[in-house]
């Protein structure tokens, strides 16, 4: 039985893990959805299976299935999801998963349970076979929704067990054009508050005529950071900022980016920031206000001179960047600027990390993706645009880390009828099973 | 009997009106508050009384004491004031008036119901005396507290019936350092709000490599407005701005200021946007950003690309100054300086009012005041910082305007425990009947 027959024959007995309410904003469903994994893992003839919470935070599940081969593949999951609410918008119970039109709806579908499950699917596979061709861990952590907080010190716990040789890593699948994309890291993050405080009260409005107030020192002082091309006017911003290869800088071309495609569902009514936004959003690092709040804003004039103002911030950072080194030169240049009363405060931040496009893993990640999906059917992200914990095992690991996943464009991860398509996980099952094997030769 | 005798003595008698809540915000007592006025009225022996409603509002009380003399005096009141909350702050029952330490305690005491019983009872005094002075007509309106919407509509629309030759306004009294402050007109107000609008939904913020957002345009489009300094960078903004005359100039730099003072009670952190906060309060205008809402302002991080933002702003302008011609050149200076998307609304707007210092209105008032006060205890303000519906009556009806107040520095205006000093009180109603005397010669 080939795989993907095997796959589909038995897709139905891993349902009840998407049938299991995991909502870690929530905390909902964190220690039953753990132990069915341990259970599971268990089941799947597991060498080891373990749970990790004496550092606090939701367990990490942790398996291996030692086959005494020369490579150790690491998986990444995460067993919690995000809310499924507005659960009106909805066709079918979210946790009730039902395939309609070839595609399998359920919250965690593609974010990460299903993903999970064809993982867990080939292993059993794999094990009734009696040939694994690697090594396999697995590290399934349940706060990857809420910003995986523990992550680092697990892994500095745990480095013995979870020596590997590559990390494959959550997401992806196929793009906008249908194309196999294989993705090589994450873009950094910091996010950051910057407040200002003018006076003790507020104060009546009429005496700005010698009364500065907080909302003009925050506008100001933001303004002083960037300019209205996009430009960051930051130094020693970009100091520990990435530089494309020439290699990742050629493959980064071939993908596509469909510009007017973009326009047209964001409705976006100012001009691009860039002519290059497929580097931008690889290689680019930005400064983007998430929200302001000062003074009066409900409805109707209230004459005020505010007296405090707060700005909520983030920055995307190129995956070399170091969260919290960004976050000090923002206020040293606020300083230089004339804006040392405004304070930043770091709030949270994942350093990003991107894998050596010639590393071996990759180029057989890439090479096996065009035998399964056709030669010109897979494209190549050195980093994703968003932000994740893949730094805590690449750097904190040294590993290569690749995400080749089971979703497609309009998976619609974190929204109302998260879906995949059967076919996709069918054939990314395939895929990963011969880049098992590759990855063994 | 001296004036300050019978009010004194009489001064209990009108306290009903105190007693009335009073709540224009709330609409709270407006009718029964009118209607005490009429009757008060016409218990004085007002040879006309009516009530104006017939423009919509709450109603405008008009009374006239016509007494055959040359000059006619035009008293401006409101009879609506500020709810009282938090009560708790209060030390006694804000609508039970009681004497304590030489201070009358009561809701509206200072603004406006307490300087109209002055104005009340000096009548009174005069009528039951047989000796008039001058012919006296109140305008005593009820919505001061919310912006006087419909004064200019009900001015036009009595002009005969309001003719006279000069308007005492309400407000004013001893200042900080106990001079007995003239006051003049006012100045102007524009409110306005602004916003901006870059998407039709909420981005994620990664997408900020290409995709501009509402914060960044709102903050770089008001900073390009105004200077560090807080100098206004709008061409024509004081195109219509007033000059100050040599005497106003000469006669203002006589007053005091105490920049320590201020410091301290408000606790200002930034230096003066000023080096003569004495001008710049009754002859500069200004740009004030009284709330910004944009984007995520809970708890927390949430990495979005906001695509909306709107700021609330006002200007207070210098009296001559145009609200709605100032709303446009800001609307005009944001096209110029590449922020066209950002619109410009124009929400409310209160032209100022300066009376001419040379009138002899103006003159007289301030030598009666030095009789009564002291030569030295007497300051005259061009204007006060704040703004109010003077213009009505001195564009509108051609009248100067002057402040001649039973308050003090201490009168908390709108906050809890609103008082002022019995002896202040006696006082300014002495002045008042000088005043109307001398106006009468």
């Amino acid at each position: 039985m080939s795989i993907e027959e095997y796959v589909n024959e038995n897709l139905a007995d891993y349902y009840d893990l998407l049938r299991l309410k995991t909502i870690a904003a929530q905390d909902i469903g964190i220690v039953q959805t753990s132990e069915w994994l341990v259970k599971k893992f268990q089941q799947l003839g597991a060498t080891r299976v373990e749970k990790w919470d004496e550092l606090g935070g939701n367990p990490i599940v942790f398996a291996e299935f030692a086959a005494n081969k020369a490579q150790t593949v690491l998986f990444y999951n995460h067993y919690d999801t995000q809310p499924a609410e507005p659960l009106e918008r909805w066709t079918s119970d979210p946790f009730e998963p039902v395939i309609r039109d070839g595609k399998i709806f359920a919250r965690g579908i593609s974010d990460d349970k299903g993903e999970l499950i064809a993982r867990l699917l080939l292993l059993q596979y794999l094990q009734e076979k009696g040939e694994l061709p690697v090594n396999v861990k697995f590290f399934v952590e349940g706060e990857e929704e809420i910003g995986s907080a523990h992550i680092n010190e697990y892994i500095a716990a745990h480095r013995e067990k979870l020596n590997a040789d590559v990390c494959i890593w959550e997401g992806g699948g196929k793009n906008e054009v249908e194309k196999f994309q294989i993705t090589g890291g994450l873009r950094g993050i910091v996010a950051f508050e910057v407040t200002v405080e003018t006076a003790d009260y507020d104060l009546h409005s009429s005496l700005a005529s010698y009364a500065e107030s907080a909302p003009w020192r925050l506008v100001q002082g933001l303004a002083s950071l960037r300019d209205v091309n996009g430009n960051i006017l930051i130094a020693d911003f970009y100091k520990d900022a990435d530089q494309l290869t020439e290699n990742e800088e050629k493959i980064l071309q071939t993908n596509t980016f469909d510009q007017a495609e973009v326009q047209k569902t964001t409705g976006l009514k100012r001009p691009f920031l860039t002519a290059d936004p497929k580097r931008a959003l690889v290689n680019g690092a930005t400064l983007t206000i998430n929200g302001i709040t000062t003074g009066y804003q409900e409805t109707g004039v209230k004459t005020v001179l505010p007296r405090f103002a707060s700005a909520k911030l983030d920055c995307r950072l190129t995956p070399n960047q170091d969260p919290k080194r960004i976050a000090k030169v923002i206020q040293a240049q606020l300083e230089k600027n004339g804006f040392a009363d405004l304070k930043v405060r770091y709030i949270v931040g994942q350093k990003g990390f991107r894998t050596d496009l010639n590393s071996s893993y990759a180029q057989k990640a890439f090479a096996v993706a065009q035998k399964i999906y056709g030669a010109d059917q897979v494209c190549y992200l050195p980093n994703a645009s968003g932000a994740g914990p893949a730094y805590a095992f690449g750097d904190g690991l040294n590993l290569p880390v690749l995400s080749v996943g089971v979703g497609y464009a309009k998976s619609n991860d974190h929204g109302a009828d998260e879906n995949i398509r059967l076919s996709d996980f069918l054939q990314a099952t395939n895929y990963l099973n011969e880049l098992l094997h590759e990855f063994g030769c």
